[in-house]
């Protein structure tokens, strides 16, 4: 096994995470009326979105964000980087953009790692694989997201590891994750090349306090411990529909 | 005892820290009248969360602070998400808040770590435990907060100790804390999977030197010196309903 | 062959990387008329740099680009610093422009690295050589852009190897590149006393899965893996002058 | 002698250095009567000050500061925080403060290390300590600020020396410092606790290049050499009430 | 030799690099005589620093910069810090300032490093050394600036080295930029105490690919490659009185 083998990744949708905060002073300044109209404008896009998701060809999640990082984010999986593309630039279109200001987001695509047992026959035609590789998002009371580096620094250098190592590493991480099958959906999605980290975890649950125990335990991984570097972490709240209208009536 | 022992803690109300600067500028654009009745609104919001805290369903405090980090900290506790987001909805949503731009927040859980010694019985239902995973903040004149990274760097790696050694580490520690009882209040929330620093640490106390003795003394606790990273220091004095008033009238 | 001898680089187009994010709000703003004339004007600046293209007197690409970081990218090349200047200085006057926010720019000049086998004669006379200093940029369907350092950091320091330790990793990071040859296409830019990192990367493909694997399969190579430092990674979609219109229209 | 006797400090007046960028472009809205009227009222603020200084009660100084980090300088000493927090927002609500922009703040405390030989009776009672502990500030034709830690990293971590050893260290670095008596005054305050550096070092000099002459010197100390992390640095001219006037008037 | 005569430098003049960026959105409101007489205004003060300039007081040098990090810089040279401050007064004070955003700025003295042979009576004396201490600065066609540091990192503190190994050092890296004699003129500023690196980097060239071949050249010297920390890179071409004209008229 080469290190190129090492390097192979299964790859599904292309990925946008995308945060605003809102400018409640200007957004304040519209009359009821045009807040409204705002609102409704932007919910006939977001039905696009369901339906694109009916049909399977794509995905998405609205939150709100909890502090002053943002105010609500858009995660949207799409088939093709274009038709992400086309996806941001209708939101910044839209009338309520104008009181979003841009406060972080993340470009990936969805990824299953190649520390997966070898499977016969091409994976992209095992349903299972297919059912992770383009997922429809669960719309869980909670969710959590953050881009993590493997570190590369000294003694600690993820990427000199051999591969038999970095499986193993991999492995016990793994089981620590699946102790929280059924209380925490994890999407990996990938971002080497796209994006300024290496990947990017989106976690969903109904329990927002199993992020916290999913992630500390983690932490004592070795792969973590040793190996992962953080970025910026955001959680935040299920934002329905119905809840856009009272969320930011004001 | 394993790894996933080491990472249990016991976990109370959720925790917002929102930091927020005057714009004095704009601010006194507005009246007199303007002013007042601005703050008047505000002051409602606050007797709300006074009402809460009476019934012993959340806790919070609000601060000036020094320098121009911020000017005002407001610092809520409810049992969950949700109500902290409505919380600072509301906030966002007041007159008041036009006029104060937000400068940091953090996004926390009240937490009592796993190196307690075990228990016999359900740790929620001891009352002392309770006391301490829901607390009234008290009312002190003075408010540290900062938040606070273990390193894993080289040697210095706290994720790769064995339970024993952080156990004693922070043993030794909580000896150094205990000099101060009686002259420091400490709260101490997790944020692992919530916000940017794996811990927030509020103090407070009438004697704003404390906080300067205590954090210095504990800069030489081994757990400090080969393993603490801090994030920003925030420190201000109470701030009053009645001194809102004359704090922000210009 | 002296430390000297391994700084020598042939040296080919100046380069700018200009970024771009649009202020959709102010955008919005102007008449339909007027954006149509902006766009117009626009057009026409990228018209003349079209004939400087078709006159081999340098190249340009435009591209949009995903995410928050900026929303299109300008990349030109041009014999001499005045000329890149100029077009920015261009660039700035337009009537879109003020619409068109500063987020990123990068400083180059397109370089072959001395670790290429040393050659009979003039390599600036080489016909096959100056395709590669002077190249007209492929109008690929998607671009990806991000600078490097070699890190100088402990045991991993680039600049204390030997010449022949630094021509073996980059032969070895060389054939990594080569598998995707046909795939992508990579024009290297040096910035040493231009710009704030020591290269730029630019990869053009149709295929933008592509940058993935080949920046992923990259890093485990032992010269990015112990000393690649990476900056922001920027990925995006050609934006033609046709697309300009509807890309822009709101 | 143990750690915690290590931890000893003396600690005097509390300290605010607020340093603010003059907006000209608005300032020169102002009529030239206008702009009188707010440097009168500012001076007015400044006139306080100085009765509290005459009386003991505090210390001030201000200072231009050169380049773009800042404009002004003010350094205010104060017994308590409560009143340094009322300086702060009395500047706020000044007139010519609506053409100031924060640019850096230092919240800390006049400090005297532990370092020092032990004394019989109360060192605060000691009127050489009393005078060091309560500055006057000097009114130098220059000025220099920069904040500074002990370093925690590897086998350069100041906080895992014995006392022997730090006290050895500083016992040399004081040497350094002692040369420059007569030039320099150095005012030492601490901000462990209350800001995101450990110290603050302001310096006066009537000399400006003696500021670059005694930080390189002492840079060569083993104290600073392998311990010191400094922030940054802020020099600047004495700004006189009269010369308020004519620095302001355009 | 002990280290305090290490410590010893040659001073000269003092020395501001004031970056600006032009808000061309702003600038283009002005109408053409506005902008003219902007224009005009502040070429009358370049033309009394010519006047400083010609009686051998004082030198500047103004230069347009590549890329987003700022558009002109100007570097001036003065006998004091007063004098320096008037400057960047001045120029803060005139209309077209108005228009430039400061994006960079650094304080420095005119440096010659005590590495150079001790030499028989006064420096200050020596013609050669005050032609160095006090330059005419070159009005070549480019300009390149940056700041930089002597690392301090575990096995690669510059400053835990003795005089000897320094001397060596640097020895060594002057004999690379000996090679460029003729091609670039190098000016040293140091910055220790006056601003956030500890030296100043001033390259003038005809021939702008120079830079890049002296810096990337003496990264290879030990010198660089195990203490250079480098900040940021600006590199720009002249603006003479004639061009500003040209440059700003839209």
């Amino acid at each position: 096994m080469t290190m190129s083998e090492a390097a192979q990744t299964l790859d599904g949708w292309y990925c946008l995470h995308d945060f605003r905060s809102i400018d409640w002073s200007a957004w304040k300044t519209l009359t009821s009326d045009e807040q409204q109209a705002a609102i409704h404008e932007f919910l006939a896009l977001v039905e696009k979105w369901e339906k694109t998701e009916a049909a399977n060809k794509g995905s998405h999640a609205i939150y709100t964000i909890m502090g002053q990082k943002a105010d609500i984010m858009f995660m949207i999986l799409r088939p093709t980087m274009e038709e992400l593309h086309e996806i941001e630039t209708a939101i910044n279109k839209t009338k309520l953009a104008e009181y979003l200001v841009p406060s972080y987001s993340y470009v990936s695509v969805v990824e299953l790692s190649n520390y997966l047992p070898a499977d016969a026959g091409d994976p992209y035609e095992n349903p299972e694989i297919r059912r992770r590789l383009y997922p429809i998002l669960p719309k869980t009371k909670h969710v959590c997201f953050y881009p993590m580096n493997k570190r590369r620094q000294g003694n600690d250098n993820w990427y000199m590891l051999s591969m038999e190592e970095r499986r193993n590493l991999m492995r016990a991480h793994g089981m620590t994750g699946r102790k929280y099958a059924g209380k925490v959906v994890q999407i990996i999605t990938g971002s080497v090349g796209f994006d300024d980290y290496e990947w990017g975890v989106t976690l969903f649950s109904d329990d927002v306090l199993q992020f916290k125990k999913l992630v500390y335990e983690m932490r004592f991984d070795e792969v973590s411990a040793r190996f992962g570097e953080f970025g910026s972490f955001f959680v935040g709240n299920l934002l329905t529909k119905e809840k856009m209208y009272s969320f930011l009536h004001v």
